[in-house]
């Protein structure tokens, strides 16, 4: 059994914003040297989020919007609680709930087990400062 | 360390419907000859969802509705920017982030480690074409 | 390739309820003898989550107050066609998918690879009954 490890950082330039990091992970895999496994990409941010989505830019701003509908950012500690610790991004901790931690990928003959259209995100939900990624792959 | 992997196709004859798809998976466990391990299980496309929850014909038109509500239908350009690149389906990517694309199940002593409700289902949101559904085994 | 699972048991005092099941998952990371690998952790009820969050109250009163918003409980047949059955959950089986089924984390050097304010938490969503969580872990 083989098992690969590395972690990744990104700064968003925005409070909210997505970045496709396939050709990363695709690298990673590469160097992994796993024909046959899994692959786990997970926020190690709890206001973050990994997501498969597709890499469609009208999509990417229907899904900012949507966000923002369902948990508003909203600095005040009167929405939300946690905010009253001096925290602005209670928001954000809700956004990432609904576009989820992690993916698992399976991994065949070497390369990531992908249909057409799928495509690994990284999303930001309380930007503007580094934040990181893990990658692990089990396999052989 | 085995690996096993296999790729099923439905095609459900309405845009939104849910598949029961746990005697499938059974018998691909059983195939891969894992006895101890972990299975993967995703939706190789963006607008449909792999999902574990209650085979209760209530409860999954309890869901269909809610996620209506959620993100309903609409062709037109004017809610949804990624419709204006020709799609209709921008509602189908986002009813997919609710129910996920992907299930890790326990496989232990050779059979889905499951609660007593435990089913799993293909969730579809833009049907009526067939579309793809990734199974890997990994374990011994 | 070692793998070790174990079942845990919770009976959570309200209907709605979140605990922090991090130093139990440390434990079983320790017994697994597993240094490099996976860990899956989920639910084996369907109106419950396994999910991974900040330890803060406040946020967690804000989840509570917002899966409420997203699906609120009523017992009646009417808002929910699966309370028809006899059964008052409903709400809890839409609160699940919001919050997820399960979560897979990386073991590095045998421990949980987590990020500084990642923890895991089981979601009661129905509960004053006992309800179990699978953990399970492949690597070596």
């Amino acid at each position: 059994m083989k098992s690969y490890t590395e972690y990744l950082t990104f700064t968003l330039p925005a409070r909210m914003a997505f970045k496709n990091i396939t050709p990363t992970i695709e690298e990673i895999v590469a160097k992994s040297g796993v024909q046959e496994g899994l692959l786990l990409c997970n926020a190690m941010h709890i206001t973050a989020s990994v997501f498969i989505n597709d890499d469609e830019p009208g999509l990417l701003a229907d899904y900012a919007r949507w966000l923002e509908d369902l948990a508003p950012f909203d600095a005040s500690p009167e929405r939300y609680a946690h905010n009253r610790t001096g925290e602005d991004n209670a928001d954000a901790h809700h956004k990432r709930q609904i576009m989820g931690r992690e993916v698992v990928v399976a991994i065949t003959q070497g390369k990531l087990d992908f249909g057409p259209w799928e495509q690994i995100f990284y999303g930001e939900f309380d930007g503007r400062r580094p934040k990181r990624v893990l990658v692990k792959v089990l396999g052989e």
